[in-house]
């Protein structure tokens, strides 16, 4: 597929009405757009546990706006553990004297976060002589508010123009990448090809990758970073390639308190999720499973942690 | 769950039984039990290029066979051009003066190197303290005749007691894995946990998998490995935890004519197979795909290859 200019369209997932929170339904794409409009902190909570809502920037402003409707933070706090926005939201909001200003706040300052991730992120890669691009789940403007983070970058080169066809990881179990990145791409008109997860190393190792950029779930002070599951085996990839390895989110995904990988706690999951995909059982029924959500890549692995405020370089 | 004692039971998924050659399908496992019952060389190809039959020592003694049915050599060699056993096998049978005693042979000959792997490498796996082992794809009793091949080792491994239970990839997009490796560790009793691909190097890297053990499609003459896809990341999440990484596989997988994983063709597969899972669509229809049933490992990173003949280090 010849390199293309994308469209410059704008994927609207949440958004605040005055008396509820309106959330496009991310367990329904991209078969169906359907919104969810939610006014109590359990309903919120409920999204964020079933991934109705999902993506650490845009769970922080979801639990935000639940707090300004019903203020309820431990309810909040436990939906997600992994996230360290999500409870950086919470209290932030319970600690304002204006709770739906405070949350209107934390909303426009991640939107402001990731059109600064894109150009920073863009001129990076764009200074790599990167345009073939591999990406893992989903990381634009469904996973964050505004244009969303790693997915924003890739936009954002798309949008300069050069960009090779972007591979896009299935991202098993929940298919973020078959169901939310291609929806996405393909609404944005961005020229894109779906693996399976497992293809990634083999393909970064026959050339046919200039960089991988992936977004972050929770970035620890010594710039390990904890991500969708199958993270580091691209990390792995990269190195063993000599190929950039780019991680980008806001800085409200960094947490100072959380030394290392090591303290982050991992996320298990529901079997099921294993056993089956899009509801169609895929193994015998009861099989036991190991399903964690996330893994931890090491900061001597990451070329370059992409925020608003700029490029560092973890390692 | 504690380590078990595994039961001595053999699944026989391959027989000639006079005029036609009975193939377990393995498009409908772990579902139904059904035998196919091919009399022509196209049945046969067939079956082979639908995955009903397939691992590369499995394909290569059906193949045989069907020369012995239907002699159409370059029909079956075309069914699935990067295993080499299977032109192997195609030009043994036609060489020889009893083209069905010749394939009897072959099987024969294949049962038996299955055996001296499963003792091979159980011996390596436990000389190296091995008790937690994570494997991928399917190699037992339905990829190579016999008890298999890197499964027939896990089950020998049960059989002498000690096992702990083993992690099996679901290998995406076809869940030989989930469906297949489950389903026999189901009959044989073998205690195991199904995993995404995707989560294999974050489990290996957090220290529950002492062994990886896979199989082989096609050995080069300097010890690189195809395998099927995904299997060249699990190798570097081994090398980067300092755990054994194994391959097993009958001397016919060995390719003296390939000189290096580079020389190896790797066959892209059809879109719909990364598009649905089990049947059910998983993304846009229509969505592009790279579909590469295999990846390359290079010897460096082969601990061990165990063949009928014992162990030898490709590096």
């Amino acid at each position: 597929m010849a390199a293309t200019r994308a469209t410059a369209a704008r994927i609207v997932a949440l958004r605040f009405d005055g008396d509820a929170l309106v959330l496009l339904d991310q367990t329904q794409l991209p078969w169906r757009e359907r919104y969810l409009r939610l006014t109590s902190a359990e309903q919120v909570a409920d999204a964020i546990r079933r991934l109705a809502v999902r993506g650490a920037p845009m769970i922080g402003v979801a639990a935000a706006y639940a707090m300004a409707l019903d203020p309820r933070p431990e309810l909040l706090k436990a939906a997600r553990p992994t996230a360290v926005n999500l409870a950086r939201a919470v209290d932030r909001v319970a600690a304002a004297p204006n709770r739906l200003a405070e949350a209107r706040a934390i909303h426009a300052e991640e939107e402001a976060a990731s059109d600064a991730i894109a150009a920073h992120g863009a001129d990076f890669l764009a200074g790599a002589g990167a345009r073939r691009i591999l990406t893992h789940c989903n990381t634009g403007a469904l996973a964050a508010p505004g244009r969303g983070t790693a997915l924003a970058v890739i936009a954002e080169l798309a949008l300069r123009g050069g960009l090779e066809p972007v591979l896009a990881t299935e991202s098993r179990p929940l298919l973020q990448g078959a169901r939310l990145t291609v929806w996405e791409l393909a609404k944005l008109e961005i020229p894109h090809e779906l693996i399976v997860d497992s293809a990634a190393p083999g393909l970064i190792a026959s050339g046919a990758v200039d960089a991988v950029i992936v977004g972050c779930d929770r970035v620890a002070a010594n710039g390990d970073v904890a991500n969708k599951v199958g993270t580091y085996g691209l990390a792995l990839g990269a190195q063993a390639a000599g190929i950039p390895f780019v991680v980008a989110g806001p800085t409200s995904t960094v947490d100072p308190g959380t030394p290392t990988g090591a303290d982050i706690t991992i996320e298990e999951r529901d079997p099921d999720e294993v056993r089956a995909a899009g509801g169609q059982p895929l193994t015998l029924p009861g099989t036991h499973t190991r399903n964690p959500a996330f893994d931890v890549t090491p900061a001597a692995l990451i070329t370059a942690l992409v925020t608003e405020r700029g490029i560092t370089s973890p390692r």
